[in-house]
């Protein structure tokens, strides 16, 4: 984008300016949160094709401004140019993915109760309920993913995909990047038509709070730490209306490898491992953080990692806060008892990895030994003894995003696969959680604390989340909203009498995802 | 059913005896929370036509005992026999359709990608998502529906239906029945082979905030007051792992009469309003509490209320203590500057309906004057000067289950209705908000203070309340849940790789409802 570009949409964007760095003050927050209310009240309408249209420009500018962007990325997160491209990539897919989907419009769950004087608990009258867009969204951006899940990342591309308007917080460690990032969506929002305001972004804590707060923000998206997240979440439920807070915590990503897994895969697995609990420093929210081997293989289990760790070259960590935390939650959990070190790292700027090592005997002691994020290089080995121990260890761990089973096909592994999906939200056979696709089925969310509800923050269903239900009884037909009329101007699909009916399905590709 | 049926399964429900009306301890509470855990351990893989032959049993099991339940309410409620039939044979009703809804398996929302080594944002693993029940959910019931909003109403039948377990906070104003109802509802589980301990009543207010504190309950249902809900939510969303808590706090439910509707159906409008809103005494939660009129209008609505109310017999309210809250609600608001008396009531033990009067400048000044929830046969009406000023008197209003248009079919009120799709969870057009229909495309919910979440609490979407969504990832086919196999053994909808395929829609009647 120009710098006249620039010039032309900051005065309806709120865009901070990208040199200034200067937090956000309340009275900008609320022209930000007023516009952004002004712009949904005019966009709501909008059909699908329209609203894909703006995503789709959303995602096209975002390519555009590739070069620029992943520059401005690498100076202020450390990460290195091709993971950040990547991540470029999937959100620009992420929203293309999003785009397609409320063009099938899927998220409307339209339903139509004809009149029936014949229904069972006395005569029906016509009923049908849609789901609208809830209104202003709040979103708090991750410092680990400042494209994916961040400015324009899952939350304010499934917001804008229900047709709310986004007010998102940018993280303290990359401000420029966000200031620059609104600018380019803003733009292409301005060109394909989208209202003005639909879209700003602010920064500062005080601003953070102040949308947490205000009336006009009917909820929040947000990833990021467990405390930061459950302040939110906790001034988000004492409002006056209390609001829903879409919160991401994070978690510690328990990996378990039966016996049988372990006799016929040793080193494969303890390579994966490796090369999952690194990559991207180890800064991700599904990094397996834990790994249950079988009793007596720490030494080997040791040899190998550090075999396989060998030729990893580390790198600066997000942000000096971070390397800080980094730094004190290795120290605390290789002091806990019970805990020693497997694979000896350092506390570099760029740090080595590190392994810890603990027993089932010592965890079953303190169970908050599987509890510590260490949120870096860093992972914790546990030896358990019998395989029957595996649920028990399992119902021991917090709630996680992802659990991952390494077996074999005939181990008895029923119960264990049980414990697993009731704690976490993916549930991964013979794989590794580090790379969370963007699809229909995608689950990233899980019990507390990885997440503050049921709900997902990556995928189409992260869509509805933005929305809510609104019934209409004994509406004359022209007055219906479009996917509730009986003509379905919109060809969307909609519960009938109680049966589906999917008008477009018959002409769609399920190459859609293939963009 | 028998004394001999009852003695046998209390052991196992942990139903409190009906005669000692005594509070459950938190020791018992704790026993019948743990034992509808097992409960729902032991029944969670049960397919879904057991599930719904539980559903069956239990619905069978009301009928067969409906008289002696209906006599036992009228005795604790002061609700009129045919009155409480009614509500019992909806009670019924929903069990069947729920039961039916999850044959069906529409809530299972399965979810299956393939692997796609061409996924436009790098290659896609094999994911399968679908819906698993929460666990044990903790439900209290309402006073003024003790069979559709209570022990085994809506909250209770929709969690056993998504395969929760339930333990009910019985309501002190039925007691009796409650306790009732459960020996009805646990010998039905019990003979249809259900897990003993899914379903158990427990009283009090100790055993209802220990209920919401315990560590596996994992949601709440809940149906009263806003300042009882508010107080549960508050302490939902501040345990250690926060839950979410589904209440519905009721409403104000308005009523706008155009100017042209006034002119030609003023007589129709009035007699239905005053139907309305003393439907059962005007202890519902959807009781029409305001109709907006045309300025000038007041001395004939008088009249005409007078005469629609002449006929009328009032009975005595649900209790004591809402009797009290009644008065004292009424008082207050004719009391306020710019109120006076349109149709003079009284409060004797079975109170005269009571109409209040104001002006839109009156509520302008005072806009608390909307936001007074009078539980009872009473509401308030308010003069409008100017028809546009109707959508701008909306925005004056908290949230609502209910809003209601008395318009002509050539009225102008797009924005009008819009705003009434903004503050309600449903939308009536020339009807009542009274009687609401269970079925699939009801909402029974609405921004705060209507409900502490956007779900429902009626209808068939209501199962969903009480479901998360779990992801696998690249798990062997043997291993999968039914519903996410391709083979489909369960013959549920799934969404394969983005597209929806029905495989009993074709074979399934619309008549399913009409049971």
């Amino acid at each position: 984008m120009t710098a006249a570009a620039a010039t032309a949409v900051e005065p309806t964007t709120a865009v901070e300016p990208a040199a200034s760095g200067e937090a956000t003050d309340v009275d900008r927050l609320n022209t930000a949160v007023e516009a952004a209310q002004a712009a949904f009240e005019k966009g709501r309408t909008a059909d699908p094709a329209t609203r894909s249209g703006w995503l789709e420009a959303v995602a096209a500018g975002l390519e555009r401004d590739a070069t620029e962007l992943v520059d401005i990325a690498r100076r202020e997160t450390h990460l290195g140019g091709p993971r950040l491209e990547g991540e470029l990539k999937r959100t620009v897919f992420q929203l293309r993915l999003f785009a397609d989907e409320i063009r099938r419009g899927d998220h409307f769950d339209a339903t139509i109760d004809h009149a029936d004087p014949a229904w069972g608990m006395g005569p029906r009258p016509d009923l049908r309920r849609y789901n609208v867009p809830l209104g202003v969204v709040g979103v708090f951006g991750a410092s680990n993913f400042p494209f994916a899940f961040s400015v324009m990342g899952g939350d304010s591309a499934s917001a804008l995909a229900a047709g709310c308007a986004v007010v998102h917080k940018a993280h303290d460690a990359h401000r420029e990047l966000a200031s620059r990032t609104a600018e380019t969506v803003a733009a292409a929002l301005d060109a394909a038509g989208a209202p003005p305001g639909l879209f700003a972004v602010v920064t500062g804590r005080q601003a953070g709070e102040a949308l947490v707060d205000h009336p006009l923000v009917k909820a929040i998206g947000f990833t990021g730490s467990t405390a930061g997240g459950r302040a939110l979440f906790n001034r988000a439920a004492a409002r006056p209306q209390p609001i829903p807070f879409f919160g991401e915590l994070g978690g510690i990503n328990a990996v378990f490898v039966t016996r049988s897994a372990w006799a016929a895969r040793r080193q494969e697995i303890l390579t994966g491992f490796a090369g999952s609990f690194t990559l991207g420093m180890g800064q991700f929210c599904t990094k397996p953080g834990l790994l249950f081997v079988p009793a007596g293989h720490a030494a080997d289990a040791g040899a190998e990692l550090r075999k396989a760790l060998a030729e990893f070259a580390p790198s600066q960590l997000l942000s000096q806060r971070l390397h800080g935390g980094y730094v004190d939650a290795v120290r605390a959990l290789r002091e806990a008892e019970g805990v020693d070190v497997l694979v000896e790292g350092d506390f570099a700027e760029a740090p080595a990895p590190t392994v810890l090592h603990t027993t089932a005997d010592a965890v079953r002691k303190e169970p908050d030994i599987l509890r510590q994020e260490m949120f870096g290089p860093a992972s914790l080995v546990v030896e358990y003894g019998d395989e029957s121990q595996l649920a028990g260890l399992a119902e021991l761990l917090e709630g996680q995003l992802t659990t991952t089973l390494q077996a074999e096909e005939d181990d008895d592994v029923t119960e264990l696969a049980a414990r697993l999906s009731d704690i976490s939200g993916r549930v991964l056979w013979n794989g590794w959680p580090t790379g969370v696709t963007v699809s229909y089925a995608q689950h990233h969310g899980g019990p507390y604390p990885a997440a503050t509800s049921s709900t997902t923050s990556v995928g189409t269903a992260a869509i509805r989340r933005f929305l809510r239900p609104v019934a209409y009884q004994s509406f004359p037909a022209a007055r219906l909203p479009e996917p509730l009329q009986d003509s379905n101007p919109w060809g969307v699909p909609q519960r009938v009498d109680g049966v589906w009916h999917h008008p477009t399905a018959a002409g769609r590709s399920p190459e859609a995802g293939r963009l």
